[in-house]
């Protein structure tokens, strides 16, 4: 490839890293447009931050890795800020404990929005100024904080509507209508025993986290996962036949939570009379019976599928089976906000993609040759790999472009909070 | 006294106490103003309540307690705000746990506000419109429902600066400057044996709480009264001393506690390089040696009162000394919401009204012949009757017309919330 | 007093001591016969500690507080028990935690029968040798180690039938044959308001506690006191309409324990068909409905009392109403180590020596002139002065020798492990 | 293989499981001999359990397992054994929770060790007149039987160890003296990439637990593996450059409880003067710097690879190496209870087996067509199978016929009650 042709490649790629910025930066402040101030400083559980904590966060970590690094002389907005809207990074000094995020009623919405239009505007300027020999660094690091805050646009949804789910009120965030549908029915598609590549190769171009290299090669027995995912019809059969009242079914973790959390169903389930109800970003919602079951644990995933006499997926077998199909499915942009019933838009695996996050067997453990990156940035992702289970195919909250087959979500098997349900599979 | 004497004297207190409930319900609203919508929505732990919770609570007391009694088909204004902003009155049915009023982001404030003015409209029409046979009643509940009222306007201030204090910017509510004083000495006045009359008579006509009542007679041992409040100049020494360090001086239980939340100094003070400052509504101040010392728990002002060789007053005690003082002190009108350093406007006890509440040793346990009055209203004050010890004399933030000497507050000993201090006693 | 009466005198006071001293140490051992080393090492829970610390911390004190301050150039027994057995003497240094002391396997229950021994002969030796100047104090100090004992006597038993409560098996640790009785009736006596006296004066010889002196007036407005114990039938009464289910007999502290804890009835009652029994320490037994209510908290006490319109005493006004009987009633050491039905032995009030400890709704706090006593032995009594309630009366567990009408036994108002019952008491 | 042939097969197969469980049931009996009553009553834990409840608790698997399954009109020995000395099988009906074992001062040790001879006794008489048809099914259930009170026999000796170290005086179960050594050097051995066989084929007939089945490939990238178990020496080095303080090293699960429950170090050491110390079965001995590091948490372990730039091994990597030794080291029978300084008597691999128990990286889960095999015994393993890690290879409290080369312990990563230690893997 000639010089030219390469700078020619650097500017589009430099001109479509900008565009994806802008776009990123102002769809977050969207998604706050119809909340009020009282409802950006909500959080009333550790696991959750409000959502003014999510619009600052996000520039924050612009500011930090992106204009403190390539933007000579740059002074901090407001030093304490650097200590407000920090997260985990232990690396980078103290920080606001999680559980007292929600006492942030200062500073206030304005000055938050004041805050991230700065930043915008900050980067927008460094990048017309870059030097050339930092252009790739800095590419890199905008492209990390990009789907940085994409995580955090998906966050902020999932942590609202569980604050909301709180309020006796219910209050709704928009006013969705939902359709009834047809149950489509599953079907178990059978693969072959044989080797499989996992992850994505160590040399790639396209942007990926750590936990998603190196490509290895996984031995796969023969196995069948099913077609659809399990839904709100089956899983209160679960119910019906005593799927919380029978230890048979539980992992003993699992088990003695439930009981001390006195679980009797999904989290956001609610009977009134004779019918089921769920939370949703829309307040309460009548139950869809051929949606999805969503919001449930790993705990409640292999409960059920040790009812079904089936087992959860390890994630080499979802990822062989979700390469099947394309990237299209409920996300973020084109969706309610709430998994639907199946669209039968698929080849053969429906809803791989998007709808809810797909809980696998697989502990969240580093592939071989797996090497933290940090780029000096974060605590890698490594320090994170215990304890917790695999989740794969994103969810109706995840932004279409964050999303990629290879995506590694992770998450404590008693975690409730993230939109994530159920696909089947079964040894042979 | 001839029918239409009676008849102006109920006119006239009619009128006065319309005047009074005007003026409560505006002071609330007044003592808003400095608050952004996020701080109203503010709570983060399970001691306080948001601003826009108090403001509401109040407003739901008339509405349960006057318009639903007195106002024929009385409708309610929003029927799940009987849920939202009941407080702990048990028998009237369910409620939202304390620990969650932190969530309520809706109803927002705005429509907090309406609810009030139309309670504040309703109220105002109803009394144009009372039969004469239920006005004594009504009266009754109206300056109940005010002094609750006004309980409340301490407490939204307490809690308010105890959230701030949890913020790492430490908001100011207001920017009040404050002024060096000398400090002005302590003299201990003595008392001698005999019979003293403690509350007030049952048949008394003026307003109090059931815990001040029957007067009864007590006998009390020579003793001697401190004439000053203990000051942070004085606290500073006993923290030199070693004050937080040595078991010799703590109750058992308050050491344990101490230790286990791993106590140095009061609550709000942070020493910054050589100097202490402390939590102010006005944010971070420099601790004002003359001040009295404010925000200590039992605990701590018993280890102070055992390093001084001395003791806390029993309730009789403190009372026979502060019907010594006119009701003149520092109070939420006239003060900078804050104890300031003794003002000499006193005959023998300074500041012995308002700036800070004084703990007694005395067990909250109620007087002899004590009735529980509730009037259908609230669980009585018997039920907290236990574990809690006495508090007296008022405070900065105690509204002036709320307090008489005959008041009993309560708190358990590990409180450090509302705002108290120390006077001393000993025996002779 | 001529000289060699004094002599004479002195002699007398040191004979009867010792006596004494050697019939305490004796029973100790005595009250552990029917247990097997197993038993002697139990404790399971916090609040008890198992037979074997009794009996080795009780030496200790000896050890401590007699030998080692009055025995020239005496070394310890073994250096690690003065920290094994050393209790919650803070001032003296650190101690094995109460919840660690079931950890004692080793030293064996020979071992500390061994240093039992070795303790009481030395200070057999002691009294031989001691010169004439120590005589005095060392009778003191030793008289204090015998009430000590005596207080670990009752401890023992409590915490036995607490743990042996644990064991499914629920152990005998006597086989004691219960014979029933009628229920006697209950008749309020009434007396008039004026001045009384309480506790016992500070030059009085006769040995007490630090916190029945001084001796001090009270004024009694009118009152009326039960002449006899609430009994089992009378609680049974209470749970029947729905004592435990009903927030309005409850202290609000109260009821949050008891809803938190899930009581129903009194610790040790359990239901078998359509019966109910009790543990005792001839293991479980049927409920004798003549017999007093035992081991009921001060929050079930005051429940109670509500139920039934009335209230606790005052421990004045217990004092003057027990001053009219003579110290007869089940103790110790004539008694089934159970409280049993009423023996009509009694002028008025039945069973006010002896049974069951009586709850009073007075606060633990010091007397007037009240000067912590430790002679340099312990944590004086006033570190326990907060949150507790006085208990009077002494127990079918408590020793005869150690109780007398001004002995104030205290407990916070949840605990359930000494055996404690209620007599009512109202206002007129 | 002719009849008379397979008959004499199955008596040899019955004579040897026979002499098995004599060997067995003695074997537990002797490791109890340097026990006083109270030790073998003594758990001060929730996660241990006293000697006694594993004596009874052996024997009465084997009652319910065998006796009450094969022997026809057998009854209970004693019905509440069956309520006091059933552990985790929820199947089966209620039990004593863990934490209150500890309460079991009766039954005696002597009414125990009844029980376990009257056991012993029948399970030998129902040997001798067993019907033909069951013999097969009989000496499975025996087998697991045996199997099942070898691990008792190791954990009793590990929980004896834990509470033991909470008695201050440190009581030794045996008085063992040790030897130093030098320390020999570790050396790194390569493994090409390729497929490995990991497991027991499921119809192998040897023994094995279901969690071993069923043999399965994997492949392995090329890797290192640590000749010698890290030692005391190189984890006080860790110690030395900050490895407790260096969050850097750990997971962030392990970084949170280490700060919480303050670890500085290894559970058993001390440190006297400027010596390590560390408690044994042979009490406090002084810490061999050449012997392997023990009693360290997955998170220790881990931490220290970090610390290393290391890892630890994945089971199929550990197995493949451990194949390569034969299985000789220090168990239950040939060693002093402690792990000690490596031996050099093996090919490659220093103490792979015996001596510490591996921590592996691989999460506890079940192998590819995994089956849970109870023959209506017991919760299954699968139950177990989420949050808890594989450790590899036997220790010194293993009996050696209770361990091969596929065995796959498991623990929670914060669990320092079995002897584990390190073996460090390295990526090419």
């Amino acid at each position: 490839m000639g010089t030219s042709a390469a700078v020619n490649q650097i500017y589009a790629h430099f001109s479509h890293m900008t565009g994806r910025f802008l776009s990123v930066r102002r769809k977050t402040e969207d998604l706050c447009l119809p909340l009020t101030d009282e409802d950006c400083c909500l959080s009333v559980m550790e696991e959750t931050s409000p959502p003014k904590w999510h619009l600052a966060h996000s520039s924050w970590f612009f500011e930090r890795f992106v204009l403190q690094k390539f933007k000579r002389g740059y002074e901090s907005y407001r030093p304490e800020f650097d200590f407000l809207f920090n997260s985990y990074y232990r690396r980078l000094g103290s920080f606001v404990p999680k559980f007292k995020r929600g006492v942030l009623s200062r500073p206030t919405r304005d000055e938050i929005y004041q805050y991230r239009h700065f930043i915008t505007e900050s980067i927008m300027g460094l990048l017309e100024t870059i030097k050339p020999e930092d252009e790739g660094k800095l590419l890199k690091a905008l492209e990390y904080g990009i789907n940085h805050e994409e995580q955090h646009q998906e966050l902020l949804l999932a942590d609202l509507k569980r604050n909301f789910f709180e309020n006796p009120l219910r209050p709704q965030y928009l006013g969705q209508v939902f359709s009834h549908s047809e149950i489509s029915e599953n079907k178990w598609q059978t693969f072959n025993e044989g080797p499989v590549k996992v992850g994505i190769p160590i040399e790639f171009q396209q942007f990926s986290f750590d936990n998603e290299k190196d490509q290895h090669q996984v031995w796969l027995e023969r196995f069948q996962l099913a077609s659809h995912l399990a839904t709100n019809d089956e899983f209160l059969a679960f119910m019906d036949e005593g799927g919380y009242e029978n230890p048979r079914f539980w992992l003993t973790d699992g088990w003695d939570l439930k009981e001390r959390e006195k679980w009797e169903h999904p989290i956001y389930w609610e009977k009134q009379g004779q019918n089921w109800w769920t939370m949703s970003l829309s307040g309460m919602i009548p139950l869809e019976l051929s949606a999805p079951v969503a919001h449930v644990s790993f705990y409640e995933a292999s409960a059920f599928a040790k009812w079904k006499s089936a087992r959860l997926p390890t994630e080499a077998e979802w990822e062989t089976a979700a390469r099947l199909e394309k990237k299209v499915g409920v996300f973020l942009e084109n969706g309610p906000l709430e998994p639907i019933p199946s669209q039968e838009n698929h080849q053969v695996f429906s809803q791989i993609h998007g709808s809810v996050w797909e809980w696998t067997q697989s502990s969240y453990r580093p592939y071989p040759r797996y090497r933290p990156v940090s780029f000096g940035m974060t605590d890698d992702n490594e320090k994170s790999m215990c304890n917790q289970f695999v989740l794969r195919g994103g969810s109706c909250l995840t932004p279409t472009d964050h999303y990629r087959v290879t995506y590694r979500n992770y998450a404590y098997p008693q975690m409730r909070l993230m939109c994530a349900g159920i696909r089947l599979a079964r040894d042979l």
